[in-house]
């Protein structure tokens, strides 16, 4: 937070606040017709689907603010929905964004905030048609919902993968986990002296992966003009075992995945070392990478090895022979959901 | 709370959860392609105008568990949502549900919210397709979007206001406002012994306006019956003074309204006399009765006088004129919006 500039919310309220940030918004999409200021957003899609997502983040579960700029964190805010628009095989077009904050945050923190909700958007073309703008007792939540479109045909749900099909992912995965673990081991410090600055050259991608992800929205595109149609999809959020193990058990398939090809990167490898952890074990569980996993037809093979960016990890099997992580010595291992779960005993 | 059966949440995780509130849920609407499961719901709307609106309920800021039972608490999370889509003309077809909650929250807790969140879509014929479920370090947090749609002619904003209009009101004001104030004063019983029970006989009205509120689908029903269509119109939530105020300041016009016409409910006068507040007062910025305030042409003064539930409470004057209530002694004050604002300096 600034320490700076600091002027109070209770000197504009709600509606002054809600004004103040989204004076400047322009609508981008033709598909909006109406944004912020009545009761409810206006949209128009004519024969597409409408995709709707949603997600809440409260603070202290889903982000730490001694080392989350607010602006990343605004701009991480609005990813994490597109991205969940993307992994249906669609374009995300609109948001609305809910903040829930108490005292200690100012109308600059909320600016801040505003500005990478905004670049995100201005990246991926999404207007801000509405939301709420409330206070809270103790910590900051931040809802967002994103509404998107596709073609009634275009549409890829997780259940669709078949025996035999290629399992494939987009970028490197463990990164976004790394990042966080790097974080909080340097935490005490951002909380310590202002003098003292942690070292995090060399490190610098991985920090990135977890404060700022993307979401591929230059995948989807790349499937597209490949006439690619994944026959199953969905994002990275909680970690690839158990996004893998949605799409098997929705499809009623198994699977097999190799671990040499698990794309992972150099900076991920270092840092899984120097703390000691498993970098197989990070990249399976890490999750918050929203890398993309998808299905294709086995015939798609030669085509999807020539994108760049898109890796096959293995293939769908039938349902009886169960998901498995074949070892870079040939031994398999049933895949476990891992993945970040926040409602789990501590 | 539930005290007797109490199942903690970590034994199902977040998607044995999920799975666990959604699995009895049968789709209402034909515009829901796919609900729950998946990254995104997928809905199609053809030709008509897709509304969104959502709504961000913080314990100790919205509400208070002391008093509120949690289905209760389900239903008018739904309700506040669907009063928004009505008030746009349109007809609520999906929610989105997102809750964080913290440890003292058990899975008996989450299947009353559910079951009064799941009364409420029954009523309105809206269908849950999506959410969020999370946990929270202090208190519940409840997001919900919900989508609606309205025939492209049909939708109708704040803005159209004009002079001359009439300016309508549903039901009665100021009784939600008082239940709460009477939730209040009683709050030290709830908390005291358990045989002690506050006598609430004679005021049960008030009590369910604040408790167990509605969304007047019915008013926008007869009116469209009736072939009405508002020139502007909103749900009142934050207050009349405030509601009215942004119609006027929206569509560019002044107002007068009569206090004598403003409609009370008995059980809101004798509240008001016993709590020592002026009944106007609470009527003008009590807020959350969730009745609709909409304006119609002078020409449809006849045929909205026949209509049952609907008050016609003043009319809309040229911008220069400002905004005024008339008393019962002919005096002329100007409207204040001091509805409820959450950010305001307490």
């Amino acid at each position: 937070m600034q320490e700076t500039n600091r002027t109070e919310i209770a000197t504009l309220g709600e509606f002054g606040l809600i004004k103040h940030l989204t004076k400047d918004i322009q609508l981008k999409n033709q598909e909006t017709r109406y944004g912020v200021g009545d009761d409810a957003a206006v949209l128009e899609f004519k024969d597409k689907e409408v995709l709707v997502t949603t997600d809440l983040l409260m603070e202290g579960v889903h982000f730490d603010l001694v080392y989350t700029p607010l602006k990343h964190l605004g701009y991480k805010s609005a990813i994490v929905n597109f991205s969940d628009i993307y992994a249906m095989n669609g374009t995300p077009k609109q948001i609305t964004v809910s903040i829930a904050l108490s005292k200690r945050f100012c109308i600059e923190d909320l600016e801040q905030f505003y500005e990478g909700l905004k670049l995100a958007c201005e990246v991926h073309q999404v207007d801000i048609v509405g939301g709420d703008t409330t206070s809270s007792l103790t910590g900051l939540a931040i809802s967002i919902t994103c509404i998107g479109e596709a073609e009634k045909d275009k549409v890829v749900y997780r259940n669709g993968a078949h025996d035999t099909d290629l399992i494939c992912v987009s970028g490197d995965l463990g990164g976004a986990y790394m990042g966080l673990q790097l974080l909080e081991r340097e935490k005490t410090v951002f909380q310590g002296e202002k003098e003292v600055h942690p070292d995090f050259s060399g490190k610098e991608y991985i920090l990135g992966r977890q404060l700022k992800p993307e979401a591929r929205k230059d995948i989807i595109e790349k499937l597209a003009e490949a006439g690619i149609k994944p026959t199953s999809m969905m994002d990275i959020s909680d970690g690839l075992s158990s996004e893998l193990m949605h799409i098997c058990s929705q499809s009623n398939t198994g699977c097999r995945i190799y671990e040499e090809r698990i794309p992972i990167d150099y900076q991920t490898a270092v840092m899984a070392e120097e703390l000691n952890m498993n970098v197989t074990t990070c990249a399976l569980n890490g999750g918050e990478d929203y890398e993309l996993l998808f299905t294709v037809p086995l015939t798609a093979h030669e085509q999807i090895s020539t994108i760049e960016g898109i890796r096959i990890i293995g293939y769908i099997t039938r349902p009886e022979l169960g998901c498995a992580l074949i070892t870079r010595d040939n031994q398999e291992f049933e895949l476990k959901a891992q993945g970040w779960n926040p409602l789990k005993e501590k």
